[in-house]
């Protein structure tokens, strides 16, 4: 295995850091290696924290500076913030303490719902810190002021898809309940903005019909992600198999399950790391 | 307002300490205020570090030891752990580093359970940490070794609560998904083994039917808590108003709204306390 980290690799050796409040941030790092296979990868994941979702814009920011901390230490060539709860309230914070580029799932995401509504009405599902912060809703009408956009909240998708439930009645009420406001308003074009959703997403699929146009978060990302290490010239373009290391802060219950299934595949390499103290 | 935190006041005018994950154990201070009206409360809630239930032992055990040091500093005269999953792994934590007696949510459910079981098949209903723990089967078993206990970790019950679901057909897919396992073994005693779970009473009820008898961990601690006040001679016998103030570690989404739906009266005396690092 070679020191992905060590820092005389040259900048295009050097690894994507990735980090989100848990494992929901595996789906971006799923979606980053189907794009970009050749690239390194470093994600940390604040398990012992998770949720953010609910949590104050205040706490979240505090933690959003460490987390930042914790992936520049290994060397990174740029960071994703693979969290829409940090991109929406603390992206500032993630690019003020950055000395390399930062990508949030936001931007890329709001951009494609942009330019896919024909309506232009387009919905956002998110955890309650997403929604109330309005950050979609910045920056969709930032590319186009005309476009109404309805936000949901949907606190009970992130447990559903932990627990697998991809396919269950249960999930199919809660989406029917969560959606209904939002397909009442003439939505077509639908954005997942939470990194767990895309597991529900063919569930999400079946209560919003065809005319609903998903857009996935993890995915508009990785493409962002190409695009900007390519204008930088910093994609890696070597044979030798790329390496992903995950650094947890807590190993919880159930962890693997649940990560390889966001992940896609077997989840290896994993170190807890760091304690997180109260003062 | 009386200060009811000063180190001078006698033994008996001192406040009841109690502490949860969250917001969930604002159940057991209902119950507390309910059957013990002339006590004054101080509750501390780890809102900013919440959920404990999923997360590893070892790191409920890091927090449960910053919980106590918490309202020791607050001059109590009895910690109640009011939070199921620290009761089932760090009960001995917070003993160690209490010089005040401690009361945990397992022990009062545990012996009630035994007492109400005449099948000898107990159900014990929680989140992942309080089931892989089986603090609840040795409790029970310490009771009467006759008898049969079968966990089932309930993780979508506490968002469910948290939405104030209480009535809604998702809710009750879910309940019988989750209770069905327990109710075909027979079960006649199902203990609700998590704080958050009385808030989904009469659903659950309505699933396992009238045969089913539940026990309800925020009540019997309540009486745990009568008791040992009463035999030390500690019960506060003041006609002056008692005073709760609440703790937590952040004031998250929606606080106000869950919280006072937990507690069944207005939540009041908030404040924020403690910073929370990763090192």
């Amino acid at each position: 295995m070679i020191n992905i980290q060590q820092d005389i690799l040259p900048e295009k050796e050097r690894p994507i850091g990735v980090f989100d409040s848990g494992i929901g941030g595996l789906t971006v790092v799923r979606s980053i290696i189907n794009k970009l296979p050749k690239e390194h990868i470093v994600y940390f994941g604040d398990t012992a924290r998770v949720p953010y979702g609910p949590k104050s814009a205040e706490v979240v920011r505090t933690y959003a500076k460490e987390d930042t901390d914790i992936l520049l230490k290994h060397n990174v060539k740029l960071i994703v913030v693979a969290c829409n709860t940090v991109s929406s309230v603390a992206l500032d914070v993630v690019q003020k303490n950055s000395p390399v580029p930062v990508i949030g799932v936001i931007e890329p995401a709001a951009g494609i719902a942009a330019h896919t509504s024909k309506s232009k009405r387009v919905g956002v599902i998110g955890t309650l810190g997403t929604i109330a912060s309005c950050a979609y809703t910045s920056e969709i009408r930032h590319h186009d002021p005309d476009i109404t956009i309805e936000g949901q909240p949907c606190p009970l998708f992130v447990p559903l898809a932990e627990e697998g439930w991809d396919n269950h009645d249960a999930t199919r009420l809660v989406a029917r309940e969560y959606l209904a406001p939002l397909i009442e308003k003439g939505i077509d074009t639908l954005v997942l903005g939470c990194t767990h959703y895309p597991i529900l997403k063919d569930i999400i699929a079946e209560v919003t019909g065809p005319a609903v146009t998903l857009i996935d978060s993890a995915d508009s990302t990785a493409d962002a992600v190409l695009h900007l290490l390519q204008s930088k010239g910093l994609l890696r373009n070597n044979d030798i198999p790329p390496e992903y290391v995950f650094y947890v802060s807590d190993v919880p219950h159930k962890f693997r399950e649940i990560g390889e299934r966001f992940l896609g595949r077997e989840l290896r390499n994993v170190e807890k790391i760091g304690n997180i103290h109260i003062t």
